[in-house]
């Protein structure tokens, strides 16, 4: 069987992408790919609905997460966490590393934070910043970041930092519009690359708190980085074969534009839901599910492990299981970046054979018909 | 004409390389995926000539020189750097990021640091760490490693630290054998492939520092790496296209050996600095030269600048000019990766016809012509 993979990140490349990426290296220091990394610039800024500047490392998207702390926080500053899953764990576990006190909001896995529980923290204690994600990877839901964005703004001290990786290019983070200080993102996500670059967008406010921030640094440094944009260069030796990559993919994504993107990803989303639905199974964040990745609870007394395993070694696709606590006891599969429709009926059958298999009684093809008929609808 | 890179990194990547890294993406957490981490892990141990693990980042090289001090430095130690040139230089400058003491023992560019002026120093102060280039790109110069490996070895406290980005894979650099520390290196250099991974291979002596750091970090964490890697993984999401390249690039490299390696690098060394001194030009670094970059002076009384922009329009062809006070001074050629002999002749034909444009009197092909005998010898 061919290879199918249809995790949360890396995704899919596209085959233009890839021959663009094959194509002999270039030097970094030259005139053509400051031309590169000019129009690479104005893409991403598109990308991120922001007149700022969108810093770029080579590195993957946590390097851009602990970049977004080092640069803006300064010793004795303390951060608001939102911790709902793996990767909000992340911000605090950076917190840590770098002796930044902080306190964590637990969410329980599968549930979004509520704004107005952020906006009583802020009104208790002052915090330099809020750290959240736009779209937690590892339970498929969406934080309110619109509503949360109008709370931070009331607050001059406080930046709103998101964690965009699984989020960007899928559904609507209007980075100036709404507030955001610091949008973070990866390349192997809805930029449909390998992994290896981060992106962090940064707010006037947040460039004002970079001015003062006083934690160390060195490679992931905002202001050296942005003085070397600014110049069409990077500070360090850029990934230069991805940037070149990086360059078709904007260039793609937009003559396809932002609107008709998030709704492709919106449709492909449902399609993942309403199937799941459609023969008995229930999702993991039935609330507020993000249009990036969908997590079902396998069928009651089964080893969800068993399906991702099935596909795996039956089918040659990869779907991405629960970790901790959910281990075993959901599967997640990732649609955003290059994927289509016919992409989730694939997969969605896969998942279908999957539990023929393991004995799960439902409607064979019901969740596929349910899938099809939103394709038509 | 066709492009042709002859800069000091990146280098040109085997069009097999190429080919290999546009292959679909794989995802990272797999079985197969795992499989090349292990032989990967492999190939680099025979590479660094280390029975030691190697830490791979998804980075550009300064973020593994970074690593090598918030990985192994506590706050109040004190670092010995070797500043003969740009990446000298960038050594302290981390320093100074991170708040560490350092004493720099500056050399004349175009010069090695004295072996014994480290011993004299060493016996001055305690030093948690002797940082240096192997090979200090900006000048093309070598410094005396295995030297300055005897002296840093009878002092318990501190660790020699070498940067290796330019000449791992280039000349050797038996990291056990000399007892080197932590050697690191880039993929866009000897390593032949786009830039974007960082290694550092960290000897059994400073593991025991690593164990007592408290510097702060969190992407570049030894410790973590060393854990992941031991499973065949890695803690963030790897450069996955670029590692696929890298397995490709250490299975030919194995198949080559080191030995003839090191030899085709000297060779084609040999042939440009005494192509240059046949055409009555002066190398930059007379005694103690690179074999990963030949740095030689402009003629006298011409921009040196001139040379590298005549290859850059006319013959579509990158060398490097000199940086900071050598600017305009100095013209450089790279000789490290993916070229051979006739690459040689390519580059140095087209210095010549530089030469001719701009007036300097000399006999026509005379370097070539020693470059074409070095190789029949």
């Amino acid at each position: 069987m061919k290879y199918r993979l249809y995790a949360p990140g890396p995704t899919p490349v596209p085959e233009e992408v890839l021959t663009e990426m094959a194509k002999p290296i270039w030097h970094h220091r030259t005139p053509a790919f400051e031309k590169v990394i000019a129009e690479v610039r104005e893409g991403l800024k598109w990308l991120f609905q922001t007149k700022e500047e969108v810093i770029i490392f080579a590195a993957s998207g946590s390097g851009a997460m602990e970049a977004s702390i080092v640069n803006t926080f300064s010793s004795g500053d303390r951060a608001l966490v939102v911790d709902g899953g793996k990767f909000g764990e992340r911000w605090w576990k950076i917190c840590k590393a770098y002796g930044i006190e902080h306190d964590i909001i637990k969410v329980e896995w599968g549930h979004a934070v509520s704004p107005t529980e952020i906006e009583k923290r802020l009104k208790e204690k002052e915090y330099r910043g809020v750290f959240l994600q736009a779209s937690e990877t590892s339970t498929g839901v969406a934080h309110p970041v619109k509503e949360i964005a109008q709370i931070v703004k009331k607050f001059d001290k406080t930046l709103l930092v998101v964690d965009g990786i699984t989020a960007v290019g899928v559904f609507p983070l209007p980075m100036d519009e709404w507030g955001i200080d610091i949008l973070v993102s990866g390349s192997q996500k809805a930029l449909q690359l390998p992994p290896g670059l981060a992106f962090a967008a940064v707010s006037q406010k947040a460039w004002a708190f970079v001015e003062k921030s006083n934690l160390p640094k060195f490679y992931f440094n905002f202001k050296t980085e942005k003085k070397n944009l600014e110049a069409n260069t990077t500070a360090w030796t850029p990934a230069v074969s991805l940037i070149q990559g990086l360059r078709v993919v904007l260039k793609n994504m937009k003559a396809d534009g932002l609107e008709k993107t998030f709704a492709r990803h919106d449709r492909m989303a449902r399609m993942i839901r309403e199937a799941a639905l459609a023969i008995g199974l229930k999702l993991f964040a039935p609330e507020t599910p993000s249009n990036a990745i969908t997590a079902v609870w396998g069928p009651e007394g089964m080893d969800a492990g068993k399906i991702v395993k099935y596909l795996r070694d039956d089918l040659n696709m990869t779907i991405a299981g629960g970790q901790e606590a959910a281990k075993g006891k959901i599967f997640r599969i990732g649609h955003l970046g290059y994927y289509d429709e016919m992409d989730m009926i694939t997969v969605w059958s896969g998942v279908e054979m999957a539990l023929m298999k393991m004995g799960f009684r439902f409607e064979h093809g019901r969740g596929v018909a349910k899938a099809m008929e939103i394709v038509n609808s």
